[in-house]
């Protein structure tokens, strides 16, 4: 399976040990270069190294370029293709993201060449002013509403369909759900700002942005990164299966997204905008 | 409590609101910046901005300089202090490590600033060679070995003591144990890689380096950042409550670290150097 290498270990229960095998959820650097032409000259600059799980590249690519402010639309993408040309070796680990013959990126942010690890999606800025990127899609549309009723459901629909997960517990899952609960795109990754940016690059392939009538639900805790991610694809309700950071709920706050945490077992703390959260008292409620 | 920042939320329970508080863990911005002398003029030098949970700052930075190859022992720095002439305001949120005189930093791969979030610790590097730090402690003392049974004892002891994550849900924790399961140091943070410097860092200052007696815990999954940063500090075994990464696994085969994943419920997989654990079938084993 795609993103998965099994490998042989050692299982210890209690004194005894077995020889047997186990699946490893892949950790890979990703290279993202960008091409485009800058008066009537190609131009090719490397934008940042991710340690990824391989798979759903071109997505992330496009996505991370998008929640970085770095492309503005997926009308600015002419192609996303791995390097096979320039690069002789490891090109499965090297992509790039063409641009459009006159338009020119955003580059602002990342005169750097940065490199994210796991779990780092903004890496290279030297400010928290500079990672407070802004996007169209901010405030757009603020008139929906889900009851808790539906959001209570979605954590199993996550985990019913979270296939490389449950192989190996290394993976994060980034989930688009629409207001109905239905699930529409579900990306994993050894990174979870990774699989985040995966999700929303997919949505900005098929058209979708801004996601201002859905909701976004994540596999583990919230931080400020991938609330900021999520703000520059308009979205306006984050659901998180563990923990938000003190930061993650300031920066829903300024851009008045509702923030949930702790979705599991029928509960979850609101922590902002508690206005699109609608609660009717059952007949099982207890 | 350092390190936790209480929010009016709103609680749901099945279709139930109250409206109550909750601790979160918080997550702050610590810009590392470091002092030195070149060709008789001092230098200052903004090195990384991480995503962090408050105190603990000094070892923080101290501990990120050494675990990067970047300050080769205690010995090099001077003193570690919040930068309160230089910046006027936010200076809770900027440390500045000075280093002795004639003491020059290693900045090879740390050419650029840069912006680590949560769960990033090798940010700012183009490539995936430039991340292999190399440390003067690898590959000392392999003559370690250590019972199953002790292993098993370790995460009910990390738990006992680990305040914050008990009431936020939000902080990862790395904990340092001697060779018979005593607890020596913990450090807990809203990222992983932090809460490994903050460790180190404080080993670096206690002058307990290398660490190749002593089990090294990790709260969460193991990323192929926390063991190079476990091998930079000499560590020879490393436990982790989660699943380790594909990438997590080959550094650690490559520095003949004993690297065990999934350590709960009297469980655990060894990836690599089985070697260093023992088992010995006992009466109660099942």
């Amino acid at each position: 399976m795609l993103g998965i290498k099994r490998i042989a270990v050692t299982k210890i229960n209690d004194a005894e040990g077995a020889e047997t095998f186990d699946a490893l959820a892949i950790e890979e650097p990703l290279e993202i270069r960008l091409a485009f032409t800058l008066n009537g000259e190609p131009k090719t600059q490397n934008i940042s190294v991710t340690m990824r799980t391989p798979g759903n590249d071109a997505e992330l690519a496009a996505g991370f370029l998008f929640t970085e402010g770095i492309v503005k639309n997926a009308g600015e993408i002419a192609e996303v293709d791995y390097c096979f040309i320039a690069c002789a070796e490891n090109k499965e680990n090297v992509i790039q993201v063409k641009l459009r013959d006159g338009v020119f990126p955003e580059l602002k942010n990342t005169e750097r060449n940065f490199y994210t690890t796991s779990s780092c999606g903004v890496c290279g800025k030297g400010s928290i002013n500079a990672i407070r990127t802004v996007g169209d899609f901010i405030r757009q549309g603020d008139d929906i509403a889900v009851d808790s009723n539906l959001l209570h459901q979605l954590p199993a629909i996550l985990r019913s369909q979270q296939a490389v997960f449950e192989d190996t517990g290394g993976l994060h899952a980034s989930a688009l759900f629409n207001l109905d609960g239905e699930l529409l795109l579900l990306r994993e990754d050894v990174g979870r700002h990774n699989a985040l940016d995966k999700l929303i690059g997919a949505a900005l392939q098929l058209g979708l942005l801004p996601l201002n009538n859905h909701i976004l639900l994540l596999s583990g805790r919230a931080s400020f990164e991938l609330v900021q991610k999520a703000v520059m694809a308009g979205i306006r309700i984050i659901a998180a299966v563990g923990a938000p950071s003190s930061l993650a709920v300031e920066l829903a706050t300024e851009f008045d997204v509702t923030l949930i945490g702790f979705l599991r077992n029928r509960r979850f703390n609101i922590y902002t905008a508690a206005r699109r959260i609608l609660t009717s008292i059952h007949e099982n409620s207890n």
